[in-house]
């Protein structure tokens, strides 16, 4: 495609997203295709000869556009948001047209230098003293994956240049509160640690993990022979955004020498309020943490900040040095291919710099704490309506919340709240996620889309409440 | 940003890239700031209110572009090529503009169904068997990584639901060709394989595994105790794009049930030529592949695709099924994040699909002929100038050279090398790649950049003649 093609397609494209994210409300939430049927639609083999792009708009609008869940949608109650603010799109719009690669500084000098500037505002905006270093990472996962192979070789003395971790005698152990998401397992897991040797801490009555429940399992571990090598910890879970508390957990993690990873990947983008900030109560004891920017903060996907607090260690660990990619300034500058897995870097910095500068600190603010009222308000009317319940403490923007009518059968209550939230999603007018609490069902809302205001909590509300008895009247009573 | 604004900038941004890509043989190709510069201009703190867009273009032009290398430009040389096809540039548009997740099919379900398309078509156009499933990773460090974690998984029974490897007995051993790309031994350390189990098995005069050496180097560590895992073999190596002897080394692996990967990052994209087939003779043989789309080919970065022949054994050890995740109708379709490492994905698909349906399979193979015609030129030329060599087969793309001036003290030619390419690419006219070689100095000449034409070639000859000369005449001599 030459440059004029380019130019007379993109600015199509640019008006088709303006109209997307314009109309966006005029959507069903949540995309009711059936499995295949997007598919079935497409050719089965690439075509010889190239198409006219016009083509491509056109199978955009007719068969993908309806094979989408819109999470830009102001009805978009589902998992996390994930806001893509235009501003950050306009930076990875930047930052995809330039066609540039990071591999080393040399490659693209002003790639690795705004990632700094970039992380290092988030560092201040957050709060964090000027012992962290930040880097881009994909995703929490990631994030979290780089965290405990570092503290792998940590306890291990850098076993990775001997005999790996299968030369480990005494097994390396890993501490989590049974709320801790999935990834923290999967990286576990990946990182060859094995499902046996991962402890799955006691919680209280708001699913925070319990420090003296985790004291005593390392005691106990380190008396049966074992090695205690890294604690996560969760600003936010996934389920119900419960806090661990750090500062009890950083002190034993401190006593025994054992990594102190802390997973902030939702509630991170919420430290920017001060009022919010004693979640993070003794996060300077940790040794790495994950921030998000790619969900409520708004930087378009993907973008998840990693900050450790001794960058020689993970470059340690995470460094390769072939001749191909040394240069002559090696020595004065960050490779950032040093910091995490893949070699090849996006300049994803763009899409956090742009988003800074586009809302201001103030901005960005406004609008979080939009969602922590509209939180509050959604909260106080479910608890104070018959029949209804909040099931865990609201501390950011996310409700879990029960419908348990009187005259429904105890054992149909999973069932029914299953079938409501579905009746819910399939209305088109919301889209919400079920999840498990102690073993039973419940409906998590999570408020936060950047389109999402007042008005659309509320009509969430009479929607849940209309069809959640239609559903009870028509199929369980 | 609302729609309107994002309009308004979004057109700017377009004429700008347009402009940009119109320009580039304007831009010198390499960078020369010197480390910090780009920072130095750069606000250290973040803004406490928004300012207007405008201020984003001005300090792109005027901060960012001097910091940038040119990997678009028609004198990039270095490393591999990155090609940013235009469509696929409006691929990635389509996708970040959307602002749409995946984290399961329901999530967004044509994100699923375009991906299974797009990497069957190319499945197809590279002549790989109906066997084959593939997904999009983001780079072949992190491709090369899951394949690792898969065969330590399945070398184990699945050892990470027990002790992890950390409870193996009899240390699991990789086996790969000096060759290799620094991200093999990287991926094997992180999988907790550890230095000490990597076995670099000898390669002949034209860098090429023999496979007897490997078969040598198993059963020795089987005599020896050891538990053989896994073969790494390359289509395209990095420093010459030597080409590994698949089918030899296949049938060693199957002899020994050991996991046989293959990195065929760079080289796959030419197995879209049947001419180039002969350097995957055997790939049939392989249990994972990873092909980089984002190289060569032209889908702007990052596009890895990761193809294994059994899907049921990657979903197992990448599974985690939260209820938080789970759907109804899971099983008939395909949740890609447990395909790989991280839970979110982006709509990556779309600009595989846009660069293949904009550019139809023959326009993409008449590229990739031009730039191998380009390379044949360039060898046969340096090969018939006194003084300069071809230091290996030149099977694809790139020229691994070295100037050899009789009047030059032998002990100075690395230096005179090393000094030569600098001297070039701070030309900014090329940007070339040094590497070592059988541990002395030569210069990678990567051909392939999209807009790199015959008379680039003759330019960077051309070039490369003078200031060498210069270089020998005014520091060597």
């Amino acid at each position: 495609m030459t440059p004029e093609q380019f130019r007379e397609y993109g600015h199509q494209l640019i008006d088709m997203i303006a109209d997307y994210r314009n109309d966006l409300s005029d959507f069903p939430v949540m995309s009711t295709v059936s499995p295949g049927s997007i598919k079935q639609q497409l050719p089965t083999q690439p075509p010889v000869n190239g198409e006219d792009f016009q083509a491509v708009f056109q199978d955009m609008k007719q068969i993908i556009m309806p094979g989408l869940s819109h999470w830009q949608h102001p009805g978009f109650f589902g998992y996390f948001p994930s806001n893509s603010e235009l501003s950050s799109v306009l930076g990875d719009y930047l930052s995809t047209g330039l066609g540039v690669l990071g591999l080393s500084w040399q490659s693209s000098p002003a790639m690795t230098e705004v990632e700094e500037v970039a992380t290092d505002w988030m560092r201040q905006m957050v709060g964090l003293s000027e012992g962290w270093q930040g880097v881009i990472q994909d995703t929490a996962s990631t994030s979290t994956l780089v965290a405990l192979i570092s503290a792998r070789e940590k306890a291990s003395q850098y076993a990775l240049v001997k005999g790996g971790l299968q030369a480990q005698r005494a097994p390396l152990m890993i501490y989590v509160s049974a709320h801790a998401h999935s990834s923290v397992d999967k990286a576990a897991l990946l990182a060859g640690f094995g499902k046996d040797n991962i402890r799955y801490i006691e919680t209280d009555a708001d699913f925070s993990m319990i420090p003296s429940a985790l004291a005593k399992t390392i005691a106990d571990d380190i008396a049966a022979g074992l090695h205690p090598c890294a604690v996560v910890a969760t600003t936010g879970t996934t389920t119900t955004t419960a806090v661990d508390p750090l500062s009890a957990i950083g002190d034993i993690a401190h006593e025994y020498g054992i990594w102190f990873h802390v997973d902030s990947a939702m509630a991170g983008s919420a430290m920017i309020l001060p009022e919010c900030r004693w979640m993070w109560d003794g996060i300077e004891k940790a040794d790495s943490l994950v921030l998000n920017a790619h969900k409520w903060l708004g930087a378009t996907f993907d973008l998840s900040l990693y900050y450790v607090k001794d960058p020689e260690h993970l470059i340690r660990v995470m460094s390769t040095n072939p001749s191909y990619l040394q240069s002559n300034v090696d020595s004065e500058v960050k490779n950032l291919r040093d910091w995490g897995i893949p070699l090849g870097r996006r300049f994803r910095a763009l899409k956090l710099w742009c988003l800074i500068r586009d809302q201001g600190v103030t901005g960005l603010q406004k609008r979080l704490r939009r969602d922590m009222a509209n939180a509050q308000w959604f909260a106080k009317t479910v608890s104070s309506t018959p029949d209804w319940e909040v099931l865990a403490p609201v501390h950011l923007q996310t409700v879990c919340i029960r419908f348990t009518p009187n005259n429904l059968p105890t054992n149909q209550l999973d069932d029914f709240t299953k079938a409501w939230a579905d009746a819910l999603n399939h209305s088109g007018l919301a889209y919400v996620t079920p999840a498990t609490l102690n073993g039973q069902w419940m409906v998590r809302i999570s408020i936060g889309a950047i389109h999402t205001e007042e008005e659309h909590v509320k009509a969430l509300w009479a929607n849940i409440l209309q069809i959640s008895q239609q559903v009870l009247q028509q199929q369980f009573l």
